[in-house]
């Protein structure tokens, strides 16, 4: 299966299904930004919850906290995002069309490699790479459009506007009084700072010691100039961020124990390892915050992308915002008597990419046998970890007979205590396990009529398709102990590949 | 306990044992914003989680949904918050203040009533009434100001601005492009029309038939005027949201269910029956869009306030949407062969509201024996659901030995598996009895040397501080037990009142 191919079909299933839609889609939709339907939140909420239980239920050191998307404006001015979270942008008169100069630099030289020009195309990346160290940025890229004679991707034209810093923050107006409080503020183009912010707060109102951190999942927005392709870069996104304060000297061996403790924890939802991988920063190419960066990554059908940062962003953070805000960040260590601002790990992971790595890592087409005896069809199956799945069981009559259908009810009625199910009598059974498959619900429990006397149901596993007789009032039990000793079967990579 | 003083006290018990926090506090806060601390955070998931099991879980025909904050600004349009969503303010030229001017009149009539001068009232409430049917709403609220020459509140000047309307909705700037891609986009004002928008999708991806609903929970955001006290009336809030579509002509029978099943709710959150009412809409108040209108209302210490409101909103918002989108908005009916447009049953709670519910329900402070025998002393407590509590569990070793300590370390790693716990060795253990009943932390188990020969631990109950031995592995069960058959006494309001 191609790559392109394979990532199209998980987006026409996601759709299909009822996991993601286009935003306002009646209306044309709204760019980079996606509405989860039916299953796409119930997966979205256990990915949530999965995270949050691994940090603040399993660790004694780890608070929680969910700070408002709107916030001060000088925090953005202290995080540095007012000076710096934009992109040089130039427009072609022409066409009407905006881009990014640098990648239209970057483009050019592709093109000069593309054609022979080595050496031609060696003098660009030069200037490129000095850029802003003649006159300014701008001005730097745009000397480089003219003198290249770059021309529109989209008119052909050779005619440009400046080039212009784009903040990536959307700006609101805050209030509605005559008087001073009348102000532009930020929606928050990450959830970093909120935890910041509420440092000392979290510090005083709950008794723990550094090393200590503060989780929190919320959403964050960014006006991104090129949608790419589905979640991947979204206009509007959730995070799911812990900071971890440490003593200085202590941080590269936190940062370290962490990395280790995140890639855990994308195994823990299933995903398989052999897809996963760290990508180290060079030091080189580091944010202004970061003494350390690694991304984790996962392969997915277009490649390997990040789905999780991890940074040792240092005292970057809470010392600007002592600088801006006139107040101690510090932290009074009882055991030593030192006063010091702590220096950070930040594990930062996107809810919305992790989602997608879920589908895509779950999803297989399978060769099975037909419903006929001899024939052979295919079955598309979400195979992704029991704990995760937007409908947990399937419960099935065998066929429409109030005796089945009564049992099959009071089924429904108490598993529905504990798990999202689904009744289900509509069609064949084999169509009923098919729908469930693409669902990607691990269980399907079925009620016939040698269940009825023997008190017993079927359960039939959606990874191996096998069927099991169990009884009745043991179904919540297994349900509950194939979850927790589920594993991802490793093997399918190998029949993928093949 | 004096009503004001009673809120006040719970307020500061949010600050300082962190379940709320004023927004960007370090820089002075943000007006009508706040952030949800590490207590108040783990009530705030729990209370989400609460009510989407009651919906998606427990309701075969309700549909979970997660649609995005932006939206495509026609929807607003469709809605009709574009048009109307906005108030009449008028600006006092000396103190730069600005005003409601419909609260300014209404606060002149009352100042004329408390003058003697009932007629005069009258006269002024009778022009306040008809406003908008001499010339517009603006001119005639900006006549009578200048009439009954009404004075600036801060200033005491006369000096008005024009009455201008001013909409609620933020917006911001969507997309970099030069082309026409850029476009002023709002930040939603409500969560609703998100449902509204994704009916069809919902319904072709669900299998699901009328009547069904959809569930829906996230933040909505209003640039009021007036920052209310506290979580009241916020800028950035939270709301929990379920759509009911049903056939034209069942729509007062659903409504009527979904009335008992809401204060159901309340009742199942562990809220006292006897603070909770319905406040029924009179016709002639009625919102554009509903036929019929209800609050759940909470009687807080400031008195009965407006938690949720139950709609009938007929066929207002998909009629709207199908009319601005040119997309069908219509069920058909495969049993009767019909097709039509559903009617709406909103439920509409706010969940940042229920929160504070569930904290002034709760809060109690009670006349206990004290540490040394015959002395007495107050204890605060938030007797709150154990279910909703923020930490379900206390661990502690009697005193600081390693024996106790390895034994309570090894009940809280088991524990923490299903239940956010505490691990506590510091002080007496009244005193850690107090901290975690001012958390609303309702068991507390103790492990002692007499516990370590039997292998039993003691449980200590909030609410009735009694204390009972049980086999230590027998901890999770009990709490598990005592969390399901958990019920608020109500004997305390008594008390309380008394």
């Amino acid at each position: 299966m191609a790559s392109k191919n394979r990532l199209d079909k998980i987006v026409s299933l996601s759709k299909a299904r009822g996991f993601i839609f286009q935003s306002s889609e009646i209306y044309g939709g709204l760019s980079a930004v996606y509405d989860y339907g039916p299953l796409g939140v119930e997966l979205k909420r256990k990915l949530n919850q999965a995270w949050w239980a691994s940090m603040t239920q399993k660790h004694e050191n780890i608070v929680g906290l969910d700070a408002a998307i709107l916030m001060h404006p000088t925090v953005w001015k202290a995080s540095g995002h007012v000076d710096s979270f934009s992109d040089p942008m130039i427009d072609d008169k022409q066409s009407k069309m905006r881009y990014r100069a640098d990648l239209l630099i970057e483009e050019h030289i592709e093109k000069l490699h593309q054609n022979g020009k080595a050496e031609h195309a060696a003098r660009v990346q030069e200037l490129l790479d000095t850029s802003g160290t003649r006159k300014s940025l701008n001005e730097d890229l745009y000397d480089i459009v003219m003198q290249e004679e770059i021309k529109g991707p989209d008119s052909g034209a050779f005619d440009w506007t400046e080039v212009r810093q784009f903040n990536l923050m959307f700006k609101t107006q805050f209030g509605a009084t005559a008087a001073g409080e009348d102000s532009e503020v930020y929606i928050r183009p990450e959830t970093a700072q909120g935890i910041f912010v509420n440092f000392t707060n979290a510090l005083n109102t709950t008794r723990q010691q550094v090393p200590f951190g503060i989780a929190q999942i919320g959403k964050a927005f960014r006006n991104e100039v090129v949608a790419r392709q589905f979640v991947f870069r979204m206009r509007e996104f959730e995070q799911m961020e812990m900071q971890y304060f440490v003593k200085p000297g202590t941080d590269s061996e936190e940062y370290e124990r962490w990395k280790k403790e995140r890639l855990d924890w994308h195994k823990s939802i299933g995903i398989r390892p052999s897809k996963l991988r760290f990508h180290d920063h060079p030091e080189d190419k580091l944010a202004h915050y970061a003494k350390e960066a690694v991304d984790v990554q996962y392969e997915f059908p277009i490649g390997w992308q990040e789905v999780e940062g991890i940074h040792n962003r240092t005292d970057f953070d809470l010392g600007a915002h002592q600088e801006f805000s006139g107040k101690k960040m510090e932290y009074f260590d009882p055991r030593t008597q030192e006063r010091y601002i702590p220096y950070v790990v930040e594990t930062s992971v996107g809810l919305d990419r992790t989602l997608l790595m879920v589908l895509c890592d779950a999803y297989r087409e399978e060769e099975v046998p037909g419903d006929k005896e001899g024939t052979v069809e295919t079955r598309t199956v979400l195979k992704m970890h029991p704990k995760l799945a937007p409908v947990t069981a399937g419960i099935f009559p065998l066929i429409k007979k109030p005796e089945l259908q009564e049992v099959a009810r009071k089924i429904q009625s108490e598993l529905s205590e504990d798990f999202k199910v689904q009744y289900d009598e509509k069609g064949s059974i084999g169509k009923r396990y098919r729908r469930l498959d693409e669902a990607g619900t691990p269980f399907c429990i079925t009620v016939d009529f040698d269940g009825l006397e023997d008190q017993t149901v079927t359960i039939r596993d959606r990874d191996s398709m096998k069927q099991e007789r169990i009884p009745v009032d043991k179904a919540g039990e297994v349900i509950r102990s194939r979850m927790k000793n589920w594993t991802p079967d490793e093997a399918d990579v190998e029949a993928e590949a093949g």
